[in-house]
């Protein structure tokens, strides 16, 4: 599991006074950054690799300003060229967020996708979802 | 259905040179305003009362500044409380984005959801879905 | 003159119930979409050049969600290299923000600045503020 | 001095492959959490103090996905109703932004701004600018 906290920021918020929806995907984009690092080390934009296919958001509980929360990230499914996530936010003790993610391995490049190459599925179950979604 | 056009911002790029997918989610919401003004003509967040419950985004092609794009948002589903929409992101004649996602009406106030009146229904049942999504 | 309207988001707003401050420069950055065509009428962002200095944005009166705003963008100073911009974004009949802002025309492949060639600065010249700051 | 690490995200990049310039004054923002406290203690949006007047930004070096930042925020000077500061934000070694920012203590129900009390103003002694700015 790749663990990242965030601080809510004022910027974050919304007019209805809690953190507001469109916030979510930036925070789980967020905490990524590791996953990112895994399929390209520089961090470098011109071989960048993961490209997003499909999210789905749900949202349980209203996240506010002024408390950190917890994001929780794990592979579901790893494909030949596909990666699925599973994905939580916690505020304190309410799991506030759960998400479902799939991504490609994309060659910016040449425009199209390419297998997951077995050194990094390997270090990819390591943080496998082995729990049970409710 | 209603129809809202968007420029590209620069902001909303990322380093790999396109559209960033958690610009996505700002977009369909900001294709939302007619139909949140519907709920609530005074446009006032202490009556807000169109709260997201989940949304799916499949990203089907990538998006580029430079070129005005189009969001299309239906409504697929009326309930008692809550309420599906299906909306589509094209630039040019790609469609990008198709996006299901579902709100309630909630009282912020009283923290409860409550039934869409039936005078609300009658407007929206003007922008149902009768297509077939794909 | 360089003229956009905008149509506020409620992911745009804050908990305070307004336009969060840091939305502004975004709008700020939307409003000179005509004016990096002029530099890169391409919009590629392989040969960008316009690159920020400095920005000084004064706050005059909230934005509030629900009415459009208009961004003025006019050409205060055409430098060598750079070039200084005198910005207001107004809601109704408020003006709401001023901005003053230096950008430099930036070669991003050997990272150096590099004069403005005559043929913009003779397309920037229509921009020219000819008014009197307040 | 508040001092803040922020982990660039990369929807926080643009096409060019830097960090975008609107991204600096949400960092600023959040730098500010901890300044914000001590005038709202609560987190509370309903009795939020601290409205931003006027902003300055200098952008002296560029800044890049993939490595922290620090936000070293300062009290540069306090007045009856309002407060000045000093801000930058490093990347490494490297300076890459300064800026100035005037903040009013404003009474969002009355709409008026109101002397900072002497409780507050001792606090923020504590974090006075002693440097010279460059």
């Amino acid at each position: 599991m790749f663990e990242t906290t965030i601080v809510p920021r004022v910027s974050e918020t919304d007019g209805v006074g809690h953190i507001n929806n469109t916030t979510i995907p930036v925070w789980l984009e967020a905490g990524r950054n590791d996953l990112f690092k895994i399929f390209n080390p520089e961090d470098d934009f011109e071989n960048w690799r993961m490209v997003i296919v499909k999210s789905c958001v749900e949202y349980e509980s209203q996240i506010y300003f002024g408390k950190n929360v917890l994001i929780k990230c794990w592979i579901k499914r790893i494909g030949n060229a596909s990666l699925e996530l599973y994905e939580e936010i916690w505020q304190g003790d309410t799991r506030c967020i759960t998400a479902s993610t799939i991504y490609v391995n994309f060659n910016t490049a040449e425009q199209k996708s390419e297998p997951i190459p077995f050194s990094i599925k390997a270090i990819l179950e390591n943080h496998i979802f082995e729990g049970v979604e409710q």
